[in-house]
């Protein structure tokens, strides 16, 4: 009993065998198709026409995940931990609006579903990917602290630009997009990330003189977060990835011919 | 009477005892309400529904930012160094309006009021995001003569590109957008920083062929204050800038502890 | 007889005899014109008044274009391995719309002879550009297992954006451009890469707030590409790879004849 | 009189004597006027009501101008020379336009005048501001051929999404943006570029969904020419300015201790 546990846990789980890559393949095919189906459900003419198939489809894809959930309770070591984990939630997420969609009156809740785009991480970080994936998360990670003193200093800009704007063109002036701070505010981030809706947009010189600066300025400060992350992605790229013989720290220079934490030479026979 | 004043002094200006935390933690989230007050009495449907709630918590926020400006006055050393200082003078803008607003006819004052949410940056500068608030600053700073040429060159190319664009879209030629040169320029504005809100767009084949240009000319020229910033952030991040004592390598990782050229020990002393 | 072709050879497919690079500078401006005269037909009002000379270079080009298909069919060494290149195929599929196109109802594929366009880049290959589009080329390849953990970010980033605006702005409101996932997941691409066209965008507060994270989201993970590609060119561009024979430096200029540790001199056999 | 036209040389063309600064202040003054007057008689409303006073200023700096560039002809050692340069040229065509205008019918030509606003890069070239505009000016031009490159593949892409987009929403289909093939790549490039006016916009879900394709493509690709210049900027910007004691050569690494070119030892007394 246990061993077929512990065959399942390697099918479910890991990617070594050619069972497990199997499953994960069949996996990803029917993450993909069932997101489809929640996507084509959404377009009114879609939905009419081809009612049927579509309940179908969906329940066939529910009651499938709903097997794989209950196996993937089953197998795994600590049921709780997998249940709290967020590829646990995320799985529980998958299947819980279909059955809810039986009573009646929970039409937003369906909309949950597409969360099951997430699951194709959990195949993903079984491929070989891992480890460029690592780097991007990492020199985000590295960044987050300057990231968000940039975040909170274009915040407070787009408060500012937004009240100026908001006493420039809008009221008691008629007819203008600019009707409160808050939608100025939607604005000046519309316009601050080049972005450019133009559902609202200045009339009047004044406006347009002080908007033509702001985009000037977004046109500068957009060099602020592209400048943290790839100072952080152009340092982690290229470092050696050979660990040091004496403590075992990674990421030397490519020119370190001595370790910078201990001192012990590296031998880069690389 | 000064040992009351200069604990005073510490509990407003400085972060290092619990209470002055505490004290800032309490005036931050003054600050984000009255700001959230301001942008809610600007949306019309709002201010007639909440009319009462509104001015209540916008006269006790004013009577709070005012006993505060008072005690700051009070207990700072050099009370006319405070109050000629950035954050004295945005402290008094915070609550003027207000005051003023009893005084019949003056609207648009009152959006000074917004300003309070720079404040908040006189709390953060407390926080531990200083250094990378720094790094950040002083790349911008460093960057400084590069960016306002750049900026010069930029202005000068949407006044001619403005200018050629009224002479191929503009008048006599009527429904068009360019009405006049400003207008143009500021299309241009609007195009070369990829913005694009649509609010004026050329017609003509020679106008829709010349926006063509300027915009590969704008995704071309976005690159420059990119390099600017990012190969200043790149320079200043990462690299401990003291030589090593020995072999007087310079630019090793910030958490070397050793040469990685000559293996010999540096002194971080900073 | 082999003689001839061996020169024909030479002609059309180098540029190292004068008459080579006469024959690649006659076909360069028979490619631009004829996929001008492509252009052209498809305006309508050009299309009506001058549809003689129209045709007549159309069927002009397309005989020279065949004339010359059969010559590098004919010169080449292996004509299957040509037929079967990439430019094969675009050689083909240049002439083959305009006979296919006396047979009544193949409107569509008359577009494909734009392809005519990459035909540009046969000649190009052979000027001095080519170095530069190597480390283009090079740092793209290099970045494409990077680039490709991003988009699969972005894509599913996209679609739960799209899904949650869907639920925000949707049905049963009523004059949205929300109508349906896949529309809302197009909307959630236009505004992610900064694009912004208008033509969508959301009327609720509640979407406005949520469209204004997204484009802070945007302006942020902006940055993301734009470090990876630039680390790789970085990288690649002004670096002499070779180490120096003497002490093992590495990261010389490209211009270098002595190491800038040692001062040996650099064995440039590249 | 020699004497007169030596010193009148020095104040008109250079910057190092007080009166030489003097005219070149005053000179940036006018320039920046003659300008805004220029921009504003293109305003219909301004160049109604106040006909007289901009009639006078432009007359005014034209007459200024006028002498300006007679006694700098005269104080020029070659006047052929001068008459030929860039800046020449552009002196000219600032003042000939007013003089055309009194031929009737030549309306377009009066916007040549806007051609003045170069003049200020004139006055600026003997600013301080000299060495980083180099800095950018040398990234550019190195990476001149890099960006010719990008810009050649870019130029070939809209014209195949262009032409693709044209055969998807184009015409049998009524009211849509995409008439023709030339409108279409200017949406393609309106796209690519992130600009996205939104004056055309696709209508069919395949429209759509190859448009979101083009934008997550262009997304990508933004990344090439910044990547290109900041690789550049980044390289140029923190060298050694300290030239080679041996040889002159400049541009050494920061890190260098021996010459790249000659091998002699760098005393960095920095």
């Amino acid at each position: 009993m246990t061993d077929m546990r512990k065959k399942l846990y390697e099918v479910i789980f890991k990617a070594d065998t050619p069972s497990g890559k199997a499953f994960d393949v069949v996996l990803i095919i029917c993450i993909v198709i069932s997101v489809g189906v929640v996507m084509l459900e959404s377009v009114a003419q879609i939905r009419q026409n081809y009612k049927t198939p579509l309940v179908a489809a969906e329940w066939f894809f529910t009651i499938l995940f709903t097997i794989e959930y209950i196996l993937r309770l089953y197998c795994v070591p600590s049921k709780l931990k997998y249940a709290r984990s967020f590829f646990g939630v995320i799985d529980l997420l998958s299947i819980i609006p279909t059955y809810l969609s039986m009573i009646p009156g929970v039409r937003i809740l369906r909309v949950i579903r597409i969360l099951r785009v997430l699951r194709i991480f959990r195949v993903l970080k079984l491929g070989n990917h891992t480890r460029q994936a690592d780097i991007l998360r990492q020199a985000l990670y590295a960044s987050r602290q300057k990231i968000s003193v940039f975040l909170c200093f274009v915040l407070t800009l787009v408060v500012i630009i937004g009240a100026l704007m908001y006493s420039i063109e809008g009221p008691p002036r008629e007819n203008t997009g600019f009707t409160s701070i808050p939608v100025s505010i939607y604005w000046a981030v519309v316009t601050l990330t080049t972005v450019g809706y133009g559902d609202i947009s200045p009339q009047t010189p004044a406006g347009q003189f002080l908007a033509a600066i702001v985009m000037l300025l977004g046109y500068s400060i957009i060099a602020v977060p592209t400048g943290i992350v790839t100072a952080q992605i152009a340092h982690d790229t290229h470092k050696n990835q050979i660990p040091c013989p004496n403590c075992k720290t990674k990421k030397h220079d490519s020119d370190a011919v001595f370790c910078k934490k201990c001192g012990a030479q590296l031998n880069q026979c690389e």
